[in-house]
C-alpha cells in the first residue's frame, strides 16, 4: 500500500476535524508523556481521529493499519458496539460513587469476582487502580504492609530488572530499569535494586539458553546474598519485557525465578499489564504461558481493551488473609486505593470486554494466529539491515541495525525510525523505540492482517535499506 | 425523612440486582480502598446501583441524598445525559489511542486548550494523568524535573502539611499529612516535610486569625532554614484541606505562603483536585478565591464530574519554558505520563462537563447557595454534641464532640460514627472520618436541598444526643 492510496477514512471518523488549529493548540498547551522537550511547542502531532477494527485514520484521512493496538491495549479492536452500549448503560444507571470503606458498586464487584475466577491459584483478591503504573505503585505498597504486618519492616527493598518498565508513577518509575527512560527526574535508588536484564536471544546470543538461565540465576542469588533477604519485600517482572524491547527470558526462568522468592519469602509480583488479557493467547500468562502462581498480579491494558482506563492488583489468599489477620487493632484502616479504584463505568467496559473475548475465544484466535505473526515476521531476517526478530505471539519487535553494527548506536536508532517513518507512509503504525519496531496489533488481527503488516514492514526495510547504500540516512 | 418512606428507587434504577450473591461476591473479592482490614470478609457493604439528580439508591432499594457528591466529584448531579453522549460518541468515534511522545487526539487537545482559559496567569501548559493522585505524583515529579535542569538536583525536598491529603501512590501518601492514614505502609520521609495544620477555626482558637498567620508564615520559614532553601523543591498545598477535615486556612495566609516560595524558588503548586470545578464557586479557587498564581495546579474529581477517571496537572509556560530550554540534547525525552493520559473518552466526558458547567452557570449558582449552605449547617451549632461547623461554599463539616471533650477521642468518634448512622437511616449520606461529618454536595443542589440536608442532619444529632444522654454510645 502506498501513502497515495492511503485516504480513505475508516470506520465512523465522520467529517475531517479542523486539522490546523488542533495542531497549532496541542503544540501550546499539551505536554505529552513521553514528549521531546527539545521540541516542545515546534512539533504537529500525528492527530488520531478515528478508528474502525484494526485501522485507525489521522485527522489529514490518511488510514493505518494500528501494529500497536492502540499502546498494547486494544486487543478486541476498534468500535465494538457492545463495549460501548455497556459503558453507555452503567454511565446512565450510575456514573459513580465512592469505592472506599465498605462502599461498592456493581460492575466492581462482578469484575473482582470474574477477575478472581480468571487468575491463577488462590489470587482471589482484587484491589482496583486506574491504570497499570497505579497498580504497580499499589503492590509493591502491598507487599510493604504485608512485611511489616508480619513483624518485618525492614524487608522493603524491591528487585527489579534492567529494561523493565512497570510505569510512571514515583515508585513504578524507579522501578523500571530503561537506560533510555533515566533523565533528570529524581528516583528511589536506596531500596530498588536491578538486576540484569533477563531477555535471551537464540539467534544472536554466544550462550546456550541453559548457560544463560544459570548466569541469571545466579546474579540474581548474588543479589538477593548482597542486599540481605531479610530486606526484600517482592520481586516486580514482566513474563515477557514488553517497551524494554519484547524481551524473552530463557525457558526455566520463571520457575526458577519463582521458587528462588519462596525460599527467601520474596513475594512475586507478575507485572502482566501488557502480557495479560490475551496477547500471549491466555487471559494470564503467569501460570498458562510460563507455568507459575505468583503472590500477586497487576493488569491494565486489556483488562478494558483500552476503552477505559482502569487497572487492578489480584492478590493472594495468604496475603490478604495475613493483613486481615495482623489487622492494626487501633489502625486497620487500609489506606491505599484512589478515588476511581473500580470506576462503574470502566468495570461494566471490562466486564463487556470480557464476555466480548470468551464468546469469540479471542484467545483461542491468538494462539492460532500468534504463530504466524512471528513467523511471518521472521522472515524478515532475510534482510541485512534486521538484527533480530523476537516476540511471543502477539508481542513482536524487529531490532535494525546498520550491517555489522548492533545494540541502541545513534546510527541504529536513525535507521529504525527510517524504518518507522516509511511504515507510517505506508499506512502501518507500529512503535520506535531506540532502534527497535515494536508491534503489538489489536488480537482480532487475522491473517491477511498479519501478512499485510509484514508486507508494509518489508517494504519498509528495502527502502531504508536502499537508503542506507544511498548514504542518505544520518545519525542524530 | 425516616427509613421507612425512604424506599422508592431513584432515576433509572431499574430492576433491583441480586443483593444477596453480590454482597457475598464483594466480601469474597474485594479489597477496597480504606477498607478496615479487621473485617475483611465479613462486612456487608453498602452497594448503590442506582442515581439521579441528587440522590443515588442502594440494592436494597433505599434512597439517600448524596451529600457527598459520590467524593467531592459528582458535581453536576447524576444522570446528566449529555456526559453519557458525549462518552458514547468518542468511544464509538475512537476510544483510545496512545497520547506518547508526539501522538495526540481531539478530545485531549480541546480539552488542554480549555484548561488553559480557566486557569490562572500563564499555566498553559497541561500534562493529563489518570486521577488526583497521579496528578500530584507527576507535578512533584516536575518540580524535581525543573530543579536538575537549572542545575540544583539537590533541590528535591518537598514541603506538605499536616492533615493533607494528596492521594494515596507512594509519593503521594507520603505528602499526606492525615496521622489516621499512616499504618504500616512505607513512606518517604527523608525529603518529604510536614508543616503544622494551617486550619483555623475562629469560633473556638484563642488565637485570632492574626496571631495564627503569624505562627504558621513563622513556622514554615522555620522549617525552611531549618531544611535549607537550597533543597527544597516544591510546597504542594490544598487551599481548603478537604478529607484532612475541611480545614480553611486564616486569611492572608495563600498569599504570604505564595510569596514565601516565590522568595526561595520553591514551586508553589496548588492541589485543586477538591476545590477546583466549581465547590467554592469558581472553576479554579487559587486566584479567583484566594490571589495567588502558584506555578502548576493539580486537578481530577470534578474535571470530569466524576463520570470518567482523569486528572490533570497544569504547569506554567515558566516552567515548560524552562524545561524546553533546558531539554538535555542526548535525553530530551519527558518521561512521564500514563497509557490512560488524557484518555479520548475521559476528555470528551470534561468537554462536555464543563459545557454544561459554563451553560447553567454552575459556578455562579455555588456563590449563590454556598453561604446559604454554611449558614444552614452553623445553625447546627445550637446543639450540644457539635464543636464545631466549618466550610467555604459547598464543602463543609460538622465536628461533634462529647461535651467538654474535644478532638478525634475514641468516644468522639463513635459518637460521630452515631451521628452517621442515624444520617443514614434519614436517607442522608454524609462522609464519616474520625469526629467529623464531611459534606460536598453535588453542585446543582438547590436550596430545597440544602434543607433537607440540614434538616435531617439536625434529627440524626438530636438522636445521637439523645443516646449519649442514655449511655448507649460506646468508644471502640
Amino acid at each position: 500500500m502506498t501513502a497515495q492510496q492511503n485516504s480513505a477514512p475508516a470506520g465512523q471518523a465522520g467529517a475531517a476535524p479542523a486539522h490546523g488549529p488542533l495542531l497549532a493548540k496541542d503544540a501550546r498547551h499539551a505536554l505529552h508523556p513521553w514528549a521531546d522537550l527539545s521540541t516542545l511547542g515546534k512539533q504537529d502531532a500525528l492527530v488520531i481521529t478515528g478508528a474502525q477494527g484494526v485501522e485507525v485514520v489521522d485527522s489529514r484521512g490518511r488510514r493505518y493499519i494500528d501494529a500497536i493496538g492502540g499502546m498494547w491495549c486494544v486487543t478486541v479492536g476498534y468500535g465494538r458496539e457492545e463495549l460501548v452500549e455497556a459503558m453507555a448503560a452503567q454511565a446512565r444507571r450510575m456514573p459513580y460513587f465512592t469505592p472506599f470503606g465498605d462502599v461498592a458498586n456493581e460492575p466492581a464487584i462482578e469484575l473482582a469476582a470474574q477477575l478472581a475466577a480468571l487468575a491463577p491459584g488462590d489470587l482471589n483478591r482484587v484491589h482496583f487502580t486506574t491504570g497499570g503504573s497505579t497498580a504497580v505503585d499499589s503492590a509493591v505498597r502491598i507487599a510493604h504492609l504485608y512485611h511489616a504486618a508480619m513483624g518485618r519492616p525492614e524487608k522493603h527493598h524491591v528487585l527489579s530488572r534492567v529494561d523493565a518498565y512497570h510505569g510512571s508513577t514515583y515508585l513504578a518509575a524507579s522501578l523500571s530499569g530503561k537506560e533510555a527512560d533515566r533523565v533528570r527526574f529524581h528516583y528511589e535508588d536506596r531500596w530498588v535494586h536491578h538486576l540484569e536484564s533477563p531477555g535471551h536471544d537464540p539467534d544472536n546470543s554466544p550462550l546456550s539458553a541453559d548457560d544463560r538461565l544459570t548466569g541469571l540465576l545466579d546474579g540474581m542469588e548474588a543479589a538477593i546474598a548482597r542486599i540481605g533477604p531479610e530486606n526484600i519485600a517482592c520481586f516486580v517482572a514482566e513474563p515477557v519485557l514488553a517497551s524494554g524491547g519484547v524481551l524473552v527470558p530463557p525457558p526455566g526462568y520463571h520457575r526458577a525465578t519463582r521458587e528462588l522468592c519462596r525460599r527467601h519469602d520474596i513475594l512475586y509480583v507478575s507485572d502482566e499489564v501488557v502480557t495479560g488479557f490475551g496477547r500471549l493467547g491466555h487471559f494470564f500468562a503467569s501460570q498458562d504461558r510460563f507455568g507459575i502462581v505468583p503472590d500477586m498480579i497487576t493488569t491494565a491494558k486489556g483488562l478494558t481493551s483500552g476503552y477505559q482506563p482502569l487497572g487492578a492488583v489480584l492478590i493472594s489468599d495468604r496475603i490478604a488473609d495475613a493483613l486481615a489477620g495482623t489487622a492494626d487493632p487501633g489502625k486497620p484502616v487500609f489506606s491505599n486505593g484512589f478515588t476511581y479504584s473500580g470506576h462503574p463505568v470502566a468495570c461494566a467496559a471490562a466486564l463487556a470486554n470480557i464476555e466480548l473475548m470468551r464468546r469469540e475465544d479471542i484467545c483461542g484466535h491468538v494462539r492460532d494466529v500468534g504463530p504466524y505473526f512471528i513467523d511471518r515476521l521472521r522472515e524478515l531476517r532475510g534482510s541485512p539491515i534486521v538484527h533480530a526478530v523476537r516476540g511471543d505471539h502477539l508481542m513482536a519487535c524487529v531490532e535494525c541495525r546498520v550491517p555489522g553494527e548492533s545494540g541502541p548506536t545513534p546510527r541504529n536508532m536513525a535507521l529504525a525510525q527510517r524504518v518507522d517513518a516509511y511504515c507510517e507512509a505506508g499506512g502501518l503504525l507500529v512503535r520506535p523505540y531506540e532502534n527497535l519496531c515494536i508491534m503489538s496489533p489489536p488480537l482480532v488481527v487475522d491473517r491477511a492482517g498479519i501478512d499485510r503488516i509484514a508486507g508494509i514492514m518489508a517494504g519498509a526495510l528495502a527502502r531504508a535499506e536502499a537508503d542506507l547504500r544511498a548514504g542518505t540516512v544520518a545519525a542524530g
